[in-house]
């Protein structure tokens, strides 16, 4: 089938577009999924400045690299989030502005919105993001969490989602939700509220990630099988659970890549996800897009990681058969 | 060695203690560990009563019961948490009071420094209780958390938690902290991070529950070995993992009984947590305290569990050996 | 909630029901599953006798033992199998006849249809039994099996139950199909195959028995949340897998006892079925029918076994909680 | 040791030979293991054609590709079964004939033995294939199978393939039956049943493979151990279970590829087939024969599928050591 | 089938006998495995005084508890070993005198034949017992161990015991060596040696013990299935692994019970021995002789122990079946 | 990273060392380390003749093949052993010299010391080696052993390798025991033991070869972060275990290579060492000497072996990051 093989250029927003899509180019990848952030995709400048998305469309074209999604995982955080400090370091100073949670919540919304405008000016059919979640905190059921807390955080979450995905609807592109911790959707089940919460409405969907389902106990598989029409984005990326006893899932508050914490990050192969089942599950779905590496090993030198995972995607990826078992025994055929 | 079997009355507080200790007396048990809330054990009559104590005493002499620890988790819980909505269905009215909170942070303070008065005067030599947290929400590192938040969490725990703990020196008491989810410490290295902060005083030690470490994929028997002279209560309850591929180890914002989240609690012996280990951890430690029944099964009948849990727990106990290996074999002790 | 702990007498049928049922209230029994065969429960006279059926209850009243549901195994077998010698052995003169197929399968389906009358008349609400299969040697797919043969398999179960279960549906009973290998449904998917057979018609359902699942590398619980509607009785009965890496899966024509076998049913709690799990999904879906203990264990003695299976079905099952968790913290209730 | 690596043509028959000998060769392969089906290796030119085997030869010689095996499955397999309408499209009409079962049964015995005088004429040591089963239906021993049934099914095998293994003595050609459900042998103890039954003759022996086995529960490393002797072909095919609590083992009359099964065939590589150690006990036995590919991966392109396997097996060949551990280390050898 | 429940007395070699006895009934004990040290049963007088055996028949008559075997580990131990400081201490002087090596060898082979002697005047059938071996240490091969210093260990083996074993023949006694490391036998292969050394004799056999396999990794199982006709005698003796990645299976030179150890002996029931497959395989093997529990659990108060594990091995046995899987289905039986 | 990839000489001695230099030049390899026996490194020469040092260092040269460590395994096996005749095999006749055990150990030492002086001279850091012990064959503790005697041979080993470590102290040569069986230390219990007995002196630390440990049960990774400061050199090296319920751990005397063992070495990458977290451990404790090849496989020829095994260990290095987790979201250094 040959999928395309593309970097997620998050984690490299330190790095000029045009320094990183010559590395990338030079380690064979096919093309780019742009993070909204840095001066890799700059929504606001996309949707105001009219020849903004042909001169991006033009440098990623210098290297022959195509672009099948953006992502807009910082704003899209703040939309749901309960806004403290933390997300002054990850927002635009547009979003933030005086910091008003409230605001902050209403920009960050207007800039999702934004977001999939600037997708249909720029050709891309998917955008990818977080939602945030207003009850997140409540994850562990101590004090004791009455149902309807739980409830009202779906319920605010459609209220705020369904109006960015009208303006999705109306400019025909689809939000691929990386169902993650701190979202509003971090497991199966909780992708099905989210579902229910929304209606079902075909804009929302998901950015399927395999890495933070794995160390949930989450079979990345079954999501997949759970959710075939939904699967509308493929982040390709590893994670591994290091348990011995004394490691916990929690992460005791320790920074990732540190070997007492019970999981990690890995680069794609190095960790514990089947990649060889999502293939196939993939090809049981007819996934046609990217298979994008999202690549954070803190464990690992970042451009020996980039070269070797590119090579990595390619190995795992195969065309599903159109022959049937067992068919070539049959004389009628021969 | 015969320790005493105990039930935790913290999830029987809708009972009266009276009917309780009949119950419980007829379930087989030694004693009870009293919760500091309903009328089990009233903290503020107990330091302001002269005879609050004695008759707490002679009510449960009545029924033969004795007592080794109060408990006073719900008000340890207000000292650290941010306070919300959900604090005030847990907390008696006069630390609740007005619901600001600094007021009842301070307030729930007062209140476990009374406990230990209270426990003084009761003559047990434990209280045990949570301690909250102000960095529990901060679990999974996203948005990105500069370490700085972390170590203030700490911090704010030292800070508030050492003029309790002076208290509790001066009262001879000692404070044996659940670690649990939602609390300064949940596992080992967080654990070992409380001491840290708090200087390893003496007064400041854990209330042992292996049901709160086992889904966190962390060996109970560890945390015994790693933390020796630090086990100054034992609770007794169970847990299952019982992920599926489907079912995730957070839990999916479902109510505990669910049998699609990917754990719940046991009645004792019914779960995944391997007692025989623990037992001879204890014994290797010395551990001479009451082995204490925190039943929580949302799949069993209370009183079923309670009556068979008592058995169970004395069919786990056992006094460790006082002959060496083969020392038999040795014709000089013949 | 202390469900009515049954044995099936199937596999006792060379014992005289009176000495039978003598035995099992000696072992604690509260009533007996009685099987088509043998004297133990004969359909052609409960159904032509007037008195039949009040001198069996008599009988089983005598011993103080209830009958909750009788089993027709054998007949059900001859309704869709292809006939052979094997039949013979098992089936009745009046069934067998000369051993036509076509007649066997029509006179076991008349004897089916008579065993839904004597139960109306004997006052017990479900039927066991099995269903035979017309395509169970298709089993492995080779020489290569066209979809409609399988196709055909269900269409010719759905033709021959359906009359079947209309005279089940005027005689208010039940039939519990017992998924089992040669049926037409041994598993999950060929059960839900079967269902929609026979358009999901109320009066086929299951007798659920994990034995058959087990070494299928089923999760019995897994059957249960999968038709929480369909389970129409119980059988209590253990299987273990010994693969070793050269016993085989499927047996290798090697009669079941003999440890060279891959697998081999089990006195209940000597196998590796795991009856918590199921006790809870039971209690989820709020089955309230005996647990009816079908006692197959070629390694140990037949009384033996019966009693300490009785013992130990008792020492598994037990009532759901009706209490909320953490519900006792709520200072409104208390 | 560099054993040859060829690919088997049964799954290929829709193929010329010629196109999938250029193909083939394309991808790496040193010869192929000729189906007696298509126009691959037609048994009845072979014997009756004086230049058949040498144009053939030379058809396979233009691209550089040997030959070391021929294989007969289908005509293998009626020799014992039981006749119906699934074996008309897998035979030869000359061997269907009427499509009476005797007459197909005693055709199909014929063109056997004409493969062993082809494998001689050909100058191939070896002819793989199947022997069909009169007692595969009886698999599951319900209705009751009494063992002489089973002892029949035996006799009968040997009684049938007696005369032909007469011939392939003559012919000096060994027979290697694949193990395989369907055929007499399916795993280890059926497997030694069989040689019991044919006395162990030296002309028969198995086409090891262990895709087969693999699901079963049956480690393929043991059926090499149990029969060092007897392998006399071996077949490279991966196979995977991926039982789920919902899957079983028995395929719940669902075709093969469907996720549902909760078994499949994979391409080399892909499954759970350790080939490491498969080689090892190769190596131990001092297996020399070829390393024949027969793929079937209803997940994956077949060309794509192909071309890797051949590379794949290349990676997993090696020859044994001469050197004893530690002799190195003796200075008598220094 | 109810066979006997034994004690082994070696461990309590501290205890008179008559004392021991007492409390060994009151456990319930049906009788004692008495250790030839101690004053348990002594050998030399029973071998040179007339009513030694009668007199200690009837002290063991006097509490009820009968005798099946003797044992003498320590002398045989004492036939190979390469004799040192150890073995002083655990030789009565009689045997190690002057404590020359060569000497003490010959004594202790003469004291194993005392015991043939002894056991026939008793009355028992079987004596247990070490051998030792003088190859034990040589137990890694390095520095490279010559094959032939293996083979002239078994040799010097098979030269000792041999006479010894004539000894036994004449008597009608049989040998039970417990397979355990340091002697010559310690698994299933060196075991198979061992019979291969000694020529296959009927006299030599062994006491099978679970607990020295267990951690060695062998499934004790396979041990009776590989020697069905050897087993003379059974010990019920468990152990555990308790490997977590710093401990190992070589001990660490650490003493027995320490928990840094990555294996320990345990009580009966507390450890990872599959007595419930072990029952099924003496049944299998028509085992009828005792049960006989070794204790040894550094862990557990030894009285308690005793106690429990005496009711554990009741509650383990049971009889094999006499009737055929299904054969109550069939009507000729009914 | 790149660290170097060195082959191990030791298994190579009956290779010259021109011819193995040339050959592994060939294979792809950086260096050699190079043995103390056959002509590979001669101890005695490089410090008694003044230009050998150059020569040996010309003779790489001449391959481009550098060398950081040399090893002394034989010699330091003599150091602490109980001396029999299979030391004899291993010496150099100045060492074995009459062959009297005390003369041998004196010798032995005198040799090790002689290879810290050569050391020195040639240019590398590290001299590994194996320290021999005097209490490896009280490994099993029967005849019970006191626990003096255990801490006589660690004192006894300090009593030799202290005046030894005095003179790796002045020429600046650090000393990495090869943890193995047969060794002082074998696993991580008593490596700390070890390290006290010699008081943690600098100039004393590991040789670290994950294959001797994972067969005991031990993760290799575990050794690492336990001794983080004490890692002065790596060996490659795989190794298996095989339990299949009839081998056992300890190897029944059987040689090395034998599938009946339950272990055995194996070619990288062939075995069951999880390389990958090797190399973050070393990546974290800051190792930037050689990873060198050990290589044994008795299942594999040893110039294939050597050649793929360059390859492979190239494959799993990998720099570590120097970028922190999500520093790349901040928009601070964008």
């Amino acid at each position: 089938m040959a999928r395309a093989v593309t970097m997620f250029t998050g984690q490299w927003a330190d790095m000029k577009l045009d320094d990183l899509a010559k590395t990338m180019k030079g380690f064979g990848f096919d093309g780019l999924e742009l993070a909204c952030w840095g001066d890799h995709f700059e929504v606001d400048r996309a949707v105001t400045e009219d020849d903004y998305c042909d001169k991006k469309r033009e440098q990623l074209d210098k290297y022959d690299l195509g672009c099948w999604s953006i992502s807009t995982h910082l704003c899209g955080q703040a939309v749901c989030d309960i806004i403290d400090e933390r997300h002054k370091a990850i927002l635009p100073d547009s979003v933030w502005g005086d910091g008003d949670p409230a605001g902050v919540n209403d920009r960050a919304a207007e800039a999702v919105k934004n977001a999939a405008r600037a997708a249909q000016k720029f050709g891309v059919p998917v955008v990818n993001g977080f939602t945030g979640s207003s009850i997140w905190h409540l994850l562990y059921s101590f004090p004791p969490v009455p149902p309807k807390m739980i409830d009202d955080g779906f319920k605010l979450f459609a209220d705020r989602w369904n109006p960015i995905m009208d303006v999705f609807g109306e400019c025909g592109i689809k939000f691929g939700l990386e169902v993650h911790p701190t979202e509003i959707a971090f497991d199966i089940y909780s992708a099905e509220k989210a579902l229910d919460a929304i209606g079902h409405r075909e804009e929302f969907g998901f950015n399927f990630d395999p890495s933070h389902l794995l160390w949930q106990g989450i079979d990345p598989v079954e999501f997949i099988r759970y959710f075939p029409d939904r699967i509308y984005h493929v982040h390709i990326k590893d994670a591994i659970t290091t348990l011995n006893g004394r490691s916990g899932i929690l992460g005791s508050h320790i920074d990732f890549g540190d070997h007492r914490r019970g999981w990690n990050f890995r680069s794609p192969g190095h960790g514990g996800v089947n990649f060889e089942e999502i293939i196939r599950a993939l090809n049981d779905i007819k996934y046609t897009g990217p298979l994008s590496i999202e690549w954070e090993d803190s464990g690992m030198d970042r451009l020996h990681g980039a070269e070797e995972s590119c090579e990595f995607v390619r190995s795992i990826d195969f065309a599903p058969s159109d022959v049937a078992f067992d068919s070539a025994f049959d004389k009628e055929k021969q």
